[in-house]
């Protein structure tokens, strides 16, 4: 189908991230993976993204950008990540996350002349981020094909989501489909250094439902004491 | 007007940003300044940003962002900047710049609750950057307001660029009413460590033809031998 043709797909290190590369590589496209180093608490998450990469034989660009000037969130403030799902928008909400992701993809779009870009939001497990809806995906490609050189130039540039209409366990259904190893992945808020997972912020609760529902074995490493 | 209202502006030090942040000054906003550090070779335009921000006695927030890990310009990368305008979209352009600052400044708004967005973006003397024209700030209005909390409780967010339909004359006459030093603004795209502009490069070449055109006269400190 696409074979040859270029994609950025963001790489956060999580479960989500790692099977949209996945989708994105079985669907022939010539992937560059690009994780933001934004400050978050859970570094491990990083490392995530760098094992992700190496085992799909992709490469990983990170670029370095510093929130913590702007605050705002328990993910890179010292604010106590929470370990009940509460009403509303949680506290572990990033500001405009996804906007400043899409924005540095579409930089790196741009100078690698791809047309395409992939993003693993997901509109049903989604914590209640605003930025996770199909309506902000197709706004987003709207500015990008209003943005850019090669859209300027009669180019269209694509954002992809393919998970967004997905739950957790059709993801994950999906994701070992395609080998995805999920070992290799850290999906919790507040992962000690050698990514082991704490087992009960909403992330680790959504993960672990997730392979319950999906019958799958969760191959997360928890922390000794983890429920 | 807006008393009290508050608002993120972009400030890269140069002539156009500081009239910007006079003219939402001047409409009453509460304004807080934002900066980007993203490694551009000028830096001296950073601290015409610190310098036009003391002068309004307006907060600068900067947040430094590594886009030299994607490159693609000659702004950020070991290009020769250009000494005389060509044909089409310059070398000079850092790919999906006013993007990405948008998107910071979207997520400085959040955490600051401020429902007005102020960037210095202009479609007349643009350079021939596509993220400068009317459809770009349109969608990207778009987007503030499906990706934030406060737009998905209600309180939509404005994205203004005051500037757009100007010319660089009328910039700078406007400023000029409005009491702004543009001996503190730097432009030049290759200013030397003391701020100085070289009076070469496309940018010096827009902005010593407007003072002409505004008949006001230009303050700024070029070089030794600068035309």
């Amino acid at each position: 189908m696409n074979e040859g043709t270029k994609a950025v797909v963001l790489l956060s290190g999580g479960l989500d991230s790692a099977t949209t590369l996945a989708m994105a590589l079985d669907q022939g496209f010539d992937c560059t993976a690009l994780a933001v180093d934004y400050g978050q608490r859970h570094r491990s998450e990083l490392e995530g993204a760098r094992r992700v990469a190496d085992a799909a034989g992709v490469e990983l660009k990170i670029i370095k950008l510093d929130l913590r000037t702007v605050g705002g969130s328990a993910l890179t403030d010292d604010i106590d990540v929470p370990e009940v799902g509460g009403e509303g928008i949680p506290v572990t909400y990033v500001p405009a996350r996804n906007t400043i992701l899409l924005s540095l993809a579409l930089g790196l779009a741009e100078v690698l002349e791809a047309g395409h870009i992939f993003i693993g939001v997901n509109a049903v497990d989604y914590s209640g981020y605003p930025d996770c809806r199909p309506q902000f995906i197709q706004a987003f490609e709207a500015v990008a094909n209003r943005a850019t050189k090669a859209a300027s130039e009669g180019h269209p540039l694509r954002i992809h989501a393919p998970l967004i209409d997905l739950t957790k366990a059709e993801i994950i259904q999906r994701g070992t489909q395609l080998g995805v190893d999920y070992a290799l992945t850290v999906s919790c808020y507040q992962a000690d250094d050698d990514g082991k997972a704490c087992g009960r912020c909403d992330s680790c609760r959504i993960r672990k439902a997730g392979f319950e529902a999906a019958g799958v074995p969760d191959p997360t490493s928890y922390v000794v004491g983890a429920i």
